[in-house]
């Protein structure tokens, strides 16, 4: 599995989590988490995709993805009652999904050869997309937008961080993972102190 | 025509409907019916042309589909003033279209060859994109979400249908059938006794 | 530079300062000016490219659109509170950006030969899709579906005239031109009049 692969797995089962939360807030039935789950996990990957003109979206090519996203959104339909605090998990899990989903879109740029402005794009439109699809649909404030959350700002320090590692020593392993922890730490940061 | 056209222009003609009747509600003008018109009629089968990477996407393909969205709206201009209860209407007819659109994104998944996840999904997509976008848009409460409604279920439970006919010993025609059927009952009963 | 490739970038231009500036109602931090700054700006460009499948999408085979987009939105961060009533301001913008959007979307489909009713929606989606998912977003009413603002209306008449002076003698520079004229005067009339 590459790097990118592992990548887009992850920030699709914690996205899904994100999107199944936000469907047990508005007290859907079993489809509408499965349904809702499954746009936020694959949104932002699907748009860098067609965006990026790629042969097949990474879930069409792979259709386990969706298995993933399910096996998340079932999970939270039946123990999201034995969770507190609701928005609290949301938003939490949703800092370690765009962790992730900044990295994978940076990758797919970079893999591709595209300059530094394509990549900065893709790497904040396959973090942000998923979690906005998600509120805009489910009429929830967008997350992305909220004040004083630092949230594209985080998105956008991530993948500069990324391209600083590849301008440096760094190879692109390197670059992902710097990217991740960049964009982790400063989202939770403005979460933990904002 | 084949049957995945036919299914095309039927659902087109319908969503199109459903779409004026929401502009309708919303007071837009001459341009604006048919603007909401058209893009919940080919919304669905847009996304899902756009996600299965097909040459044209179908309305580029055969522009005769905007004649029909826009007859559609044309005739909701005129008439919808007749209508005692264009909500009521609008749910009837989505109803309808969902029962076409539904197996119009199965039959081109399974077309092109892609397996059950997939198929499931294009199917749900198709049904739900195009009625998503028009409540989005006109700021109503997204149908396709409402509780009690069993709206995602019913385009599931059909897309479900038409893999089981195929698996058995049906030919595809007889399973987008059986999809549109299955799609339609449980949705109808869903407004009917729910 | 070709015709289209001009307006392509006035658009942007003009477009991401109405995204910023609706960024700046919505009290976003620099990254949010930027961001919705960028939607608004390619959103329409890329719905088009999208459907029209064209080889690669405008901002990602020229990426200096993003330059000038986040040119934009910086000017409009560091400057909008000095504008007495923003909400005018982007009424008054979008007008120019949407009189410059329509005869963009319009040629591209006339240099790939598309017949008039693919060539009328490119012209209206193009206009329409990057304010209106800038509206979507940031939760404002959505200024193309505003009620007595022409803005489809003017839309719709600004492609029909390019290609009546197509189907006369003009060749498709001029009709472009007539297309932003007729576009500007019919939504500047609204706004002056209506």
């Amino acid at each position: 599995m590459t790097a990118v692969a592992f990548l887009d797995y992850l920030s699709v089962f914690v996205f899904a989590l994100t999107g199944a939360l936000v469907a047990s807030r508005a007290q859907l039935d079993l489809l509408g988490f499965l349904f809702i789950a499954s746009l936020t996990a694959v949104g932002g990957g699907t748009v860098r995709d067609l965006v990026l003109n790629r042969e097949t979206i990474f879930w069409i090519a792979n259709p386990r993805y969706i298995g993933v996203a399910s096996a998340a959104a079932l999970l939270v339909f039946f123990f999201a009652h034995r969770l507190e605090n609701r928005r609290r998990a949301i938003d939490w899990f949703d800092a370690g999904a765009l962790a992730v989903a900044v990295p994978a879109g940076v990758g797919v740029a970079l893999d591709l050869g595209h300059g530094p402005a394509v990549v900065v794009m893709m790497g904040m439109m396959t973090g942000a997309f998923g979690g906005l699809m998600r509120d805009v649909v489910c009429n929830e404030v967008p997350l992305v937008l909220r004040q004083g959350e630092l949230y594209l700002s985080a998105a956008f320090a991530g993948a500069a961080a990324a391209l600083l590692i590849r301008w440096g020593v760094g190879p692109t392993p390197l670059a992902l993972l710097g990217c991740a922890a960049v964009t982790f730490l400063l989202r939770a940061g403005s979460m933990t102190y904002g």
